[in-house]
């Protein structure tokens, strides 16, 4: 057993003039060490007094912080020889917070946040950018052309036509598919849903990408599955951390977006790719593809999801189309291996029974006419301009902050100055009317303090410009209020 | 403990000629006995020499239905004294079955069966009947005033307005209810899915009526919850069963459908509807009123739903628009009671985020317009020349089947004369272009072979008449056939 870590080495900031009560402070930055691994595991933590000592505070501060760790299985006390680190084996990097999938839900704009602020929190579509004209002439032909027969139930698997049709769409994609594993659903939140109901049981693990998509993560333990984190780099996940968690468990899938994350805007290396694929290979684990936006790329270079590299069947692709056609017409698709078809099918149809046929002829003949593509070059050109004009924006007004620039979909990542919290510069962003995404959504350890989502989908060019400068005057102002303090 | 049933008030039949093995018939009809409590809670079976004497048949034929009983609980073995059979607490009316969805899956006509079936199966609406016309006017107007707004994501709980325009149609229904406690669902289904999953864990039990709709029961079982039956008589469910079992066994909630229940048609009466609620106050249980057609009565008399009397709010009500309006539209409400509605809400994004936002504005046009009223009149009046071609025709051509009239809803549970076998004339029917839904879709002992469900949705109303006499014809046949063997 070795030494205990000395209070210094630990970089613990005490600040008493926050909110919070200094014990919660120690937690949540012990915490942050623990679940992200920079705390080996089974390493003494530091004696109760001279930790209390070295911070400066009483010995029931410390106390009571390791109180907290303990109950939330972080650490784990050995009488006599004091408090360690608990192994990654059984509880480190779990997310054992409770996720609330309210963190990301987005409202109507009539319903939710007034008119009068800018938002830069919601990833759905501008509702202003929506050509309703051509939804309303393929809508109308659909009910010229099929009348009541539009209104049906459809197959639970979905409507033939529009599974032919994306068969078509997903070749232009690099992705060979049959029309007969295809299932279409009700937006790709029911896919996740679905896809989690057939395969996860109680305590069965799943490996998600650090930071990722709460929707996700929220149905993940409604099935009473265990969370890994993986952590993700400028290039996707850290491989070798994959590679040993694969070592120490065997999850019963590995959920990625591996095309402009949600909310990182990472893109997967061509290399990172093939490397996921092989381990999963090697480890006998499937994979679920979250596409949300991969057709959204900025440059000339199309990213092909990851189901085009998979040849052994082990990739379930989810594509939703709700941040690129819209998000009320819920419709999306999955691509399903034969061997848990047949339970997709049921599961498909005790949740919903099947999904608008409606809407799914209309979405056929926009593959078929050719309004898709007319469609997915107007919603690039016209989010491009707004993707430009989010750039140079954080480049000009939030000149500390850091961000790896994405090459496509709809949100910036940001890192904050050092000094800034997240969740404080919301709520001062928010009394002078810019709302943003808190890091803390995504990541529920201190860190997420550190990091900000900016999404460029809601607003128009002016607003982005006005809102993220709006955002680093809040920012200038709280680090001189600091300074002064 | 009492002597043995004697052999002979068994009143087993045996049919050497069916295809099945002779101690499957055994135990078939044995299951239902104990299944439907015609055999008492631990009553002794006969002893097995002397029953296989009296069916004349080998004393190994009695000793596999006997093993298979006791394999499926059904029965207790007792060394020394025999067979008894198993305690209701137990096992006993537990629908032990596998039950499989696709029982009930209605496809598209242009997928599932061909055109030249007439299909009594299908509860679906005949899609020549829905108001296109109306239907493009109204869509079209909400394209024209809510442009791009129409496709957003709304609040999960759903479209303030039509939750507003639903609360005031629920008024002229008899139900008193408030716009924050309907919840908008995509279907009657999801409702029943979303329901389970926020009150229902493994272990719990479920009380529904015998027979019921196969969909929930699916949902009820994925989430590990034991049914118990509660048989319907005509006038609602057996309170005495019900109220024995209660005694016995504390259920998450009942489920029914107090008006023109699928299969059977039958209405509660207001005593049984009265008593229901008391007895789910005394036993503090919750109901689930599954309201998919009370709109649809052919008399003047209107039936409220159950919700109406409730005054406790015990009733979680779940209302489908599919049969009086559409299938394909995916829409639907719920009002639920606070304590579950975070949990609700929580589900519903989980589930699909949200439902269409287009079809929810829609269908809140229907109702401030007025549509919707003019559609109940027209779909009721074009519904009663069905109705009354069915039962005009059931009378003329299966003189021999009984069945107790309904007055509204779209089907007819028919039951068969003696000697006919459900799965046998459905084969029949089937080879003669008709499609009717065998009774053993929804009792699964030996029972269901004595009923089948005729419905009128789906074909118009010559269709029904040729229909009906087909299946006259065809059992006319199977009895001539039966006699001469």
């Amino acid at each position: 057993m070795g030494d205990a870590i000395s209070p210094k080495d630990m970089g613990i900031s005490i600040d008493r003039n926050e909110g919070s009560p200094i014990y919660i402070q120690l937690y949540e930055q012990l915490k942050g060490y623990i679940t992200e691994g920079i705390l080996p595991e089974d390493s003494r933590l530091p004696a109760i007094r001279s930790f209390a000592e070295y911070l400066g505070v009483n010995n029931i501060t410390v106390v009571n912080a390791y109180k907290l760790l303990e109950d939330n299985k972080l650490i784990y006390k050995k009488v006599g020889s004091g408090s360690f680190a608990m192994p990654l084996k059984d509880e480190i990097n779990l997310r054992n917070d409770a996720v609330t999938v309210s963190d990301e839900i987005e409202f109507d704009t009539d319903v939710g946040t007034g008119n009068d602020m800018i938002n830069l929190s919601t990833a759905s579509p501008d509702p202003e950018l929506f050509p309703v004209g051509d939804f309303r002439r393929v809508l109308n032909e659909v009910l010229e052309r099929d009348a009541g027969r539009a209104f049906m139930y459809h197959e639970s698997m979905g409507y033939k036509p529009l599974r032919e049709s994306i068969t078509e769409y997903l070749r232009t994609c690099g992705v060979e598919s049959e029309a007969s594993g295809i299932h279409v659903i009700s937006g790709a939140q029911q896919g996740i849903d679905i896809v989690s109901r057939v395969l996860l049981a109680n305590g069965d693990y799943v490996f998600v990408e650090s930071p990722t998509y709460n929707g996700a993560v929220a149905v993940f333990r409604s099935r009473g599955a265990k969370i890994i984190e993986i952590p993700l780099l400028s290039d996707g996940p850290d491989m070798k951390e994959l590679d040993k968690m694969l070592k120490l468990i065997k999850p019963k899938f590995i959920y990625v977006m591996p095309n402009f994350q949600n909310p990182t805007g990472c893109t997967y290396s061509e290399r990172k790719r093939k490397h996921l694929l092989l381990l999963c290979r090697k480890y006998d684990v499937m994979v679920v593809e979250d596409d949300y936006m991969s057709d959204l790329s900025y440059l000339d270079k199309v990213e092909k999801p990851l189901k085009g590299l998979d040849k052994e069947n082990r990739v379930i692709y989810i594509k939703s189309f709700s941040k690129i056609f819209m998000p009320g017409l819920r419709v999306g698709y999955m691509i399903i291996p034969d061997s848990i078809k047949e339970k997709v099918m049921n599961m498909k149809y005790m949740t919903d029974i099947s999904t608008s046929g409606l809407m799914q002829r209309v979405l056929d003949l926009y593959f078929r006419s050719g309004t898709w593509d007319k469609h997915l070059k107007y919603m690039k050109k016209e989010y491009s301009v707004r993707y430009i004009e989010a750039v140079r924006a954080v480049k000009k007004h939030l000149r500390e902050a850091s961000f790896s620039q994405p090459y496509g979909g709809l949100n910036l990542w940001i890192k904050l100055p050092a000094g800034i919290s997240s969740s404080e510069l919301f709520e001062r962003c928010k009394e002078e009317k810019v709302l943003f995404t808190p890091g803390t959504v995504f990541i529920k350890t201190a860190k997420g303090e550190q990091y900000m989502r900016i999404s460029f989908a809601g607003a128009g060019p002016l607003q982005i410009n006005d809102g993220i400068s709006t955002i680093g005057r809040v920012m200038e102002k709280m680090k001189s209020n600091a300074k002064r303090a």
